[in-house]
């Protein structure tokens, strides 16, 4: 019973890709760590995140000791997009394949591409997401702070996602 | 003329993929930031630094105040690979595309596919390169401290690449 509230964190926590694990980081051992592909599970984003179906978070890495920043390719099928939310330090979004968007509160949405670099700076509310007809992976790279590396917020209404 | 000693430490920054340049980041603004496709050149390598053809590198995002981690694409031909080096803050590689090989100082050389991330800590004496055969692209995040994120070594020879 002891590990149901740490998994449900930690489950929070990847969300926007990738946590602090002590632990289970490869940082804990003194050499080079292989993680190998395939041995990560895909992780799925809690529904209350997110509209649409809800994006598939796959990890690569935790921050560390010394780099503070974890990642992961998140994917979105069409239509979906995250809720509002915010990153206490930040976060760069590399898209890698699809196509994409992202808002940042009182802006317009914006459409991004393959190879294209979006910086979320800390604590500017925004959303992303893929197209109403095209799917989206983004390499994400989050900034984390005492374990932590989103602040949740409400939904993206249809009226939002639809005003590009 | 005053441009030149920037040009050249720029070169050699990036090489490990990412500078820490201030002026330059998006993280200078306030709000979310989009660096597009294709508006960041590519930069090869000082051939000091590798054996083969020099790798080539994409930069993704440089290092800020928030994420002390820059990215960027770097990318092996056949037969190519680093010279022996540290990284002050650690790297975590990712392969994208091909395959590789990366070795730490005194262990065997490890074969690397697609989806395999790689840390490299802080300190560690190793190099990185494609297989004699196939080109690789990594996804490289570097730790930054104090604007630097790798110390260079001796070439790898042709026995210790050939060592596997």
């Amino acid at each position: 019973m002891k590990m149901l509230p740490l998994k449900i964190a930690l489950c929070a926590t990847l969300l926007q890709a990738g946590a602090v694990i002590a632990a289970e980081s490869p940082a804990s051992a003194s050499g080079q760590q292989i993680t190998r592909a395939g041995t990560q599970p895909s992780i799925t984003g809690p529904a209350k995140y997110f509209s649409g179906q809800p994006a598939r978070i796959d990890p690569l890495w935790p921050a560390n000791k010394d780099i503070n920043a974890s990642g992961a390719l998140v994917t979105f099928e069409p239509g979906a997009r995250s809720a509002w939310h915010t990153h206490p330090k930040g976060q760069f979004l590399t898209v890698t394949a699809g196509a994409g968007l992202t808002q940042e509160w009182g802006k317009p949405v914006q459409v991004v591409h393959p190879g294209d670099v979006v910086w979320c700076p800390p604590g500017v509310k925004h959303w992303h997401g893929a197209t109403a007809t095209t799917a989206v992976t983004f390499l994400t790279v989050s900034g984390t702070v005492d374990e932590k590396n989103v602040e949740w917020m409400e939904k993206v209404t249809d009226e939002q996602y639809n005003a590009k």
